[in-house]
C-alpha cells in the first residue's frame, strides 16, 4: 500500500467534470494525492435552446489546472456520450487513452480525421488486463452494451476498490463475444468494493432488458412476413451486433445487403477489420450493385433511425437522396426506440414514409443496451459496495437507482447523486462532498469551440423570437448634424411589403425622437442609441405585440 | 328530399380545410349545392421549425369565397384544436355557432377576450337536437371524451347521413353525465349510413381505453399513500372530470383545494355555473387561504402538465412563482401523459421538482381521451357505413384506422384518407376527390395573423442559426465615394471580444472589395451589396466554418 497515513489529502477523490447538467458529457476524474486519471471523455448533442450550436464538449479546466497529475484517459465503450470530446480533449491534455479493441478502432478513426493519431498514446486493453498509472490499477471487466466491446472498470485505489460499469446490460447469449463477466464483478465484491458507480439510463424500468438476440428473432419473423418486398432497416450506426443479426437473416432468406450512411460505413468497415462482425462471402454489397438484384432480394441498412434530417433515411423519405426513393413495395423496419426528445422527427419520418406507400414496422425490432431493475439490483448484490454512486442519465435516473441501492440495505448516506463539479472524497471510513472543482459545457458551432456563449445563445434567441430591426443614421462629424437617415431595415421580424406603413411610421417615430436629441444639444452616442431603441420598442410593441432586437447604427461622416 | 335529380353538383363535398399537414386544425366543411357548413374551428401550436409563432390557423379562402353559402360552424367539443381559431375566423365569416352547453360556455369565453360576443349568433343544442340549416339536418349524439359535453354529429344530408365522431371513447361509466349514445349510433347505422369520420387518435394502440373512474380509484390510492404530505396535482385545464375527481379524493381524505393557472381557474368557473361538476361545501378554497391549513390538509390542481415554461407548475419548479415554492414534503402528482413533442420539457420539469426533493409520481394517474383499436371497431360495427374516412390524427393514425376499417370489410377503395384541401364528392354510388380548393395555415404572431409568411420564417431560421452580420457603410451622393465605413455589428455570430481580430479582417476584406468596385466604377448599390455579401460570406465560412446572414446597408450623404 502507497497510503501516507499522515497526508491529509489520502482520500480517493471522484470528481464528476460532465453529467448531469448536460447528459453525454460523461468524464469522470478519480484523483489520489498526485494522481489523476479519467474515466471516458463524451459529448453531447445540444439542447433545444442552444441555437446553431453543432456539439457541446465539457470544459477541462480543472484537468488543465492538473496537468502534472492526470495520467490518462481510461474509456469504457465506443459510444459518442463516452468518446466524443477527445479530439478537442486531447489538444489541451495529451495523455495516453485505453480502450478495448473496437472502442479504439473507432477512436483512430475519429483521431485520424482530426489529424491527431500521430500525437497520440493509445494502449489497446484485453478483458482481464489492469493497467497501472500512478496510484491507480485500472481492470478492465466484459459486460455487454448496445456496442461490441463494452467494459466495465474496477479502479484499484489505496483506499479501496471503485467498480464503474460503462453503460452495461445482462446478456447471457450475446450476439458476438461473452456474456458479462457476473463472476470477477462477484469476486470483487467478495473482496470488498469501497463504491459503485453503475449506470442509471433504465433505472425507472422493472425487470430484466431481453437480449440483444431476440432481436434477430424479429428479424426472422419480419423477413418471413414481407418476403416479396425490398427492406430497409434503419438503426444505430454503431450497433455492430444488430447489423450482424440483419445481416444473418438476410443471408438465410437469400438477401443482398448494403449498409448506407457514412458514420455506419466507417464503423461497419473497422468491425470488418477487427473481426467483430462475420459476414458470410457475397451478401455485404455496394449499394450500386445492389440495383442489380430484384427488390425482393434486396436489404437496405441504414443510419437515421432518429429522424435526424441529413441522415440517410430523411434523404430517401424527402426524396432528396441521390440514389435511393421509396414507394411502395418497401418495408421499412425501425430496428431503434426514439431518443427522448427526438419522438416528433421520427414520426414526421414515419408519416413520410407511409405517404410514399411504404410499409413501415415499428415495434418489437428493438431492445435497449441498458440494464433494468432487476439486473441493477444483480450488480449491487454481487459487488455489494459500501457506497453507492448511480451515474449516466438524468437527475430522476440516478433517483430512481438510489433507491433501487436503499431497497437493498444502503443506507442514504452512503448514496451520492453528485453534480458536475462536485468533489467526492472517501476512504473506508467515510465519504462526503468536501468542495466543488470549476466544470461547465462549451459549445462547439462550425470550427468555433467555446466562442459561443451566452450573449451570442441568447441574441440568437431573441433573433429567433421576432427578428432584429435595424436603424441606421449618419452623423456629421464637425457639427454633430443628421445628415443620413433614419434608414429602418429588418430581417425575420414582418413581411415587409404588408407593413410599408408600419416601417414608415417607425421612421418618424425615431426621427422625431432623434430630431428631439440633438435640438437639446445630446451627441453622444450611447444616449442617441438608447432614445432610439427606447422608442422604436416603444412604438413595435404597441402595434404589433412583439419585441424584436433593436439595433441602432450610428455613422460618422 | 331537396335534391334536383338534373343538376351535376348533387353530390355531397366534403372538404377538410384544415387538417393533416398541421395536426389540430380540425375544420371539414359539408357542402352540398348551396349550402356549406363547418364542422369544428381549431388552431394548432406551432411546429418546431416556426420560430417565433404563437398559433397557427387554418385559411379559410374557400369559405370566404362562398360566403354565401356558409350556414353555420357545428362544433363537437371545446378544445383548443376545435374552438380555437374562432376569435379569428368569426372576423371573416359571422356565422352562427352551434355546440353543447359547456363547450358553448368555453366559446363564450374566448368570444369575450375578443370582444366578440355581442356579434356572434350562439346556439347552444342538446343531445339528441337535431338542427335544420340549408340542405343539412345536424343532429347531436352524446360521446365521452376528457372534456364534458363532447359530441359526435350525425350530419343528414339528401344523399346519405355522415357520422362525424369527433374526438371520443367509450366510458361506461363516466364521471359526469351519461355514456356514449351507442344506441343512437346503432339506430343509424340499421338505417344505413353514407360514411364514418371516425377519431383516429389512438388507432395505433390495441384494445380499449380504460373508463375516466379508474384515475378516480388510483387518485384514492395515492392520497392515501402520501397522507403526510402536501399534494399537487398537474393537469389539463379543460378536464373536469380529472378536477371532478381529485376534489372527490381530496373531500374523502379531509383536504381542501386551490386551483392554480389562470386557464384552468377559467374553465372551472364556467364548469361551476353549467352545473358541470360539484363540488362539496368548504373544500374549494382561494390559493391565499389554503396556506392557513397545514401542508397535509392541502390539495393544489395546476396547469403545466406539459411542461410548459409559462405555466403555473413550470414556474413553482423554478421558483419564480409568486406564491408557491416546492420543496421535500411534497407530492407531485403527474395527471397526463406528455403530449407527443413534450417529452423533453417535461422531463425537464421531473427533474427540477426531484431536486427540489418533492416526490414526483407519474404513472397511472392519467387515462386517454380516444378511443383505442376495439372502440373504433365498435363504432364500425354499429353505424355500418359505406364509406369509412378517417379523421384527427397524423398520417399514420389514419392509415391505422384504414387498416381496421379494411379488416372489418370495408373495400379499399371506399376508404379515403383524405388531406386538407381534398374535395371529397359522393354519394350512395360512389365517392371520388374531385378537386382542390385552397388551403393552408396562417401564423399568428403577436397582433399579427398572417404577416409572417415563409420569408420571414426561413429569416428567423437562418438568425437562429448563426446570427447576423451587418455592414454598414456611406458613400458621398456626388462623387460616390466611400466616406464612412465598412463598419461591421454582428448578434449571434459569436462573441466578439474574443474575436477582434477576426471582425477586423473582415472589415480589411469588404473594404479592398468595395474599393476595388469603386476604382472599376461600379456605384450600383446591388452591385456594391452583393460583392459585400460574396466577399464576407467566403471569408467568414473559411475561417469558421458558419453562414451567418450578412446583411450590407449602404447610406448616401
Amino acid at each position: 500500500m502507497k497510503q501516507k497515513v499522515n497526508r491529509t489529502d489520502s482520500k480517493l477523490k471522484i470528481i464528476p467534470l460532465g453529467g448531469l447538467e448536460q447528459i453525454g458529457l460523461n468524464m469522470t476524474a478519480f484523483e489520489y494525492e498526485d494522481s489523476i486519471i479519467v474515466v471516458d471523455c463524451g459529448l453531447s448533442f445540444p439542447a433545444d435552446d442552444m441555437l446553431g450550436i453543432d456539439l457541446v464538449i465539457p470544459d477541462t479546466t480543472y484537468l488543465e489546472n492538473n496537468i502534472d497529475k492526470v495520467k490518462g484517459f481510461f474509456i469504457t465503450h465506443g459510444h459518442e456520450d463516452h468518446i466524443g470530446a477527445l479530439p478537442y480533449v486531447l489538444r489541451k491534455i495529451n495523455v495516453p487513452i485505453y480502450g478495448t479493441r473496437l472502442t479504439m478502432g473507432i477512436i483512430e478513426n475519429k483521431l485520424k480525421e482530426a489529424e491527431l493519431l500521430q500525437t497520440t498514446q493509445r494502449k489497446v486493453v484485453g478483458f482481464g488486463d489492469v493497467v497501472r498509472e500512478g496510484a491507480f490499477r485500472v481492470e478492465y471487466i466484459k459486460t455487454n452494451h448496445s456496442i461490441v466491446d463494452a467494459a466495465a472498470l474496477a479502479i484499484h485505489t489505496p483506499v479501496g476498490v471503485v467498480v464503474h460499469t460503462g453503460d452495461f446490460k445482462v446478456d447471457y447469449t450475446p450476439v458476438f463475444g461473452d456474456a458479462i463477466d457476473l463472476q470477477r464483478f462477484a469476486e470483487l465484491g467478495k473482496e470488498g468494493v469501497l463504491a459503485l458507480m453503475c449506470d442509471s439510463t433504465n433505472a425507472e424500468r422493472p425487470g430484466f432488458t431481453p437480449s440483444e438476440r431476440t432481436v434477430g428473432k424479429t428479424f426472422d419473423s419480419l423477413f418471413q412476413e414481407h418476403k416479396n418486398t425490398r427492406i430497409l432497416v434503419a438503426t444505430f450506426a454503431s450497433n455492430v451486433d444488430r447489423v450482424q443479426q440483419i445481416i444473418n437473416t438476410a443471408y438465410k432468406f437469400g438477401r443482398k445487403v448494403a449498409v448506407e450512411g457514412r458514420s455506419m460505413v466507417n464503423i461497419i468497415e473497422t468491425a470488418i477489420a477487427l473481426e467483430c462482425i462475420s459476414i458470410p462471402e457475397n451478401t455485404l454489397v455496394d449499394l450500386d450493385q445492389l440495383k442489380n438484384y430484384p427488390d425482393e432480394q434486396q436489404v437496405i441498412i441504414t443510419t437515421g433511425s432518429q429522424g435526424e434530417s441529413m441522415a440517410a433515411l430523411s434523404r430517401m423519405a424527402n426524396n432528396v437522396h441521390r440514389k435511393l426513393t421509396i414507394g411502395p413495395g418497401d418495408t421499412v423496419i425501425f430496428s431503434s426506440n426514439p431518443i427522448p426528445g427526438n419522438e416528433k422527427q421520427v414520426t414526421k419520418i414515419i408519416n413520410e414514409l407511409l405517404l410514399k406507400g411504404a410499409d413501415v414496422v415499428f415495434q418489437d425490432a428493438h431492445v435497449s443496451g441498458h440494464a433494468c431493475q432487476e439486473e441493477i439490483k444483480l450488480i449491487y448484490s454481487l459487488v455489494d459496495p459500501k457506497y453507492a454512486i448511480p451515474v449516466h442519465g438524468e437527475y430522476k435516473h440516478l433517483k430512481a437507482q438510489a433507491n433501487i441501492a436503499h431497497s437493498l440495505g444502503i443506507e442514504k448516506e452512503n448514496i451520492f447523486l453528485l453534480s458536475s463539479g462536485d468533489v467526492l472524497e472517501l476512504d473506508a471510513n467515510g465519504a462526503e462532498v468536501t468542495g466543488r472543482v470549476p466544470v461547465g459545457t462549451i459549445l462547439v458551432d462550425g470550427l468555433g469551440v467555446g466562442d459561443v456563449g451566452n450573449v451570442v445563445l441568447r441574441d440568437r434567441q431573441h433573433l429567433a423570437e421576432d427578428g432584429i430591426v435595424i436603424v441606421v443614421m449618419s452623423l456629421e462629424r464637425a457639427t454633430g448634424e443628421l445628415v443620413a437617415g433614419p434608414d429602418i431595415v429588418s430581417r425575420g421580424f414582418v413581411y415587409v411589403r404588408e407593413s410599408d406603413e408600419l416601417m414608415e411610421e417607425a421612421r418618424t417615430v425615431v426621427d422625431t425622437a432623434v430630431g428631439a436629441c440633438l435640438d437639446r444639444g445630446v451627441t453622444d452616442w450611447g444616449k442617441l442609441k438608447n432614445a432610439t431603441k427606447d422608442v422604436l420598442s416603444d412604438y413595435i410593441w404597441k402595434k404589433t405585440k412583439r419585441r424584436p432586437m433593436i439595433l441602432p447604427i450610428i455613422m460618422e461622416v
